[in-house]
């Protein structure tokens, strides 16, 4: 009976209407979201002409997501709820390298790239030459590592968010594999601190709330290798402005990296003499067993 | 200091960030959200796959919306969400006729008609004849009041679900306005019992729930009156299969009314002998004086 129902009565109603489901998780979940969502309701009252202005801003939201534009991604990642999934699942522990959150500028189709290459795609910026390691919990080097990487250019902006200046072209992201030691290693361009963007229906929040759509500069990192967790990370620039008021709460302060500042006339990781200023960033990755290989 | 945050931590540090909003209301409406988001998906443990599904399905409703398809105001009618925004403010109260949910097949465009004019845009069907009456809470008529009025058809389509056959015009609703006494009449097609659509992100919620996707026969009306609170409510028809299980919580026993059957060679309420048979629905609406109007 769904007839008459009232204020209090009627989430009840709402949750026995998932009393069927077949999977016992798609029943815990709507339940639990039905009994915050109606809560949030009837706590702040929320009044007719608001509900529809919370309709007409998810529509929005939908409408200008794209491949290359994850606006639900950025509205999670400014509530704080992707960084909150993450600690639930990957709460730091060990050795084990930190996680943190995707972001909305990971891209499916990125090219793949040999150790040693300039991935910068052509984007012009200071060097920036990356040298990581990739071992697993007891110091060992994970060989055949597939690593993904991707960062902004020197303006704080990602290939994707200028596609007429690249005519569309992908740049400053690469997948790359560890070596027989466990090592990968790149060129690029230096990164730098941005705004999420702002002008699309994630912008209204941060403008009402006066908040700053700042991230502080950092490179992406997603791993994979057989027999171990995926590690969705990334290295923040420690001596950023923004270093400790990420927009979306991704830093970690195991993941604040120096980003070393070289002079012109200096060596290159790769061995190249360097006629300008560049950069230099190194990081060990220590992925976690997934559990299926953990003996029981 | 927004770094090293815990899965207990984030939720007070994203909190502050809505602290420089100038707009109490929202402070209070994200502090609060924030608040049940967070809850919701420590209580479940939300896995990152669990997570990406969402932010997908959540994309695809906003994809799939536009001006003759609601889907978000679905998605919020099937969670009882609309309902309970109407219970809050509109809990029956008096004389006043209830309200109930809009439902996601209002549109703007619709046409006006004149009292006793046939709505039906002739789609065929059981002729149906409505006559209503406006009142304020003393009984006395409300002269000029503005009522839109939207049903489906005698197999439960809407106009703007079957835009190819009506060549998109719009049909089985218009925009009525009463008489001196209050009275407001029309013809039109029987309703009937219908699912609600099914064929977008929605229906993937009702299938795995197993639930019924059916709302019992009704007329939707909606009211605008100087003076008065707009009254969005519907009449369900009292011996529909439906009646105590409608998909979408909307149904109030107050809102329960006779489709009365009439045969051919009886008298239609406009005077027509009718050769077919044909239902009657009569109903008084009683409006809220809106409270700028009342005195202090």
């Amino acid at each position: 009976m769904s007839i008459d129902l009232t204020e209090t009565s009627i989430t009840e109603a709402v949750q026995r209407t998932f009393d069927g489901a077949e999977d016992e998780r798609v029943k815990e979940l709507f339940i639990c979201l039905v009994q915050h969502l109606h809560d949030f309701t009837r706590e702040v009252r929320l009044t007719g002409a608001e509900w529809f202005k919370v309709m007409d801003f998810l529509e929005r939201v939908g409408k200008i997501c794209n491949p290359t534009r994850q606006e639900y991604v950025l509205l999670s990642d400014i509530l704080g709820l992707s960084v909150l999934v993450d600690l639930i699942h990957h709460p730091g522990i060990g050795s084990v390298t930190d996680s943190t959150l995707l972001g909305p500028f990971y891209v499916e189709g990125r090219p793949t790239a040999e150790n040693g290459s300039d991935i910068s795609g052509g984007v012009a910026g200071t060097p920036l030459f990356f040298n990581g390691r990739v071992l697993d919990p007891e110091g060992n080097a994970v060989a055949g590592a597939r690593v993904d990487t991707w960062h902004s250019d020197g303006e704080g902006f990602y290939d994707v968010q200028m596609p007429e200046r690249l005519h569309g072209r992908l740049a400053m992201r690469a997948l790359l594999t560890t070596d027989d030691e466990g090592r990968f290693w790149y060129r690029s361009v230096a990164p730098r601190y941005y705004p999420v963007p702002t002008d699309g229906p994630c912008g209204e929040i941060l403008r009402a709330a006066n908040r700053s759509p700042m991230r502080p500069e950092h490179l992406h990192f997603w791993l994979h290798a057989e027999g171990f967790e995926p590690l969705i990370t990334m290295l923040v620039r420690r001596d950023d402005p923004y270093v400790d008021r990420d927009a979306v709460f991704g830093v970690r302060r195991s993941l604040v990296v120096d980003f070393v500042q070289r002079d012109a006339g200096e060596t290159a990781p790769d061995g190249t003499r360097m006629d300008e200023p560049f950069q230099t960033v190194e990081r060990t990755f220590v992925l976690a067993r997934t559990e299926r290989a953990l003996p029981h």
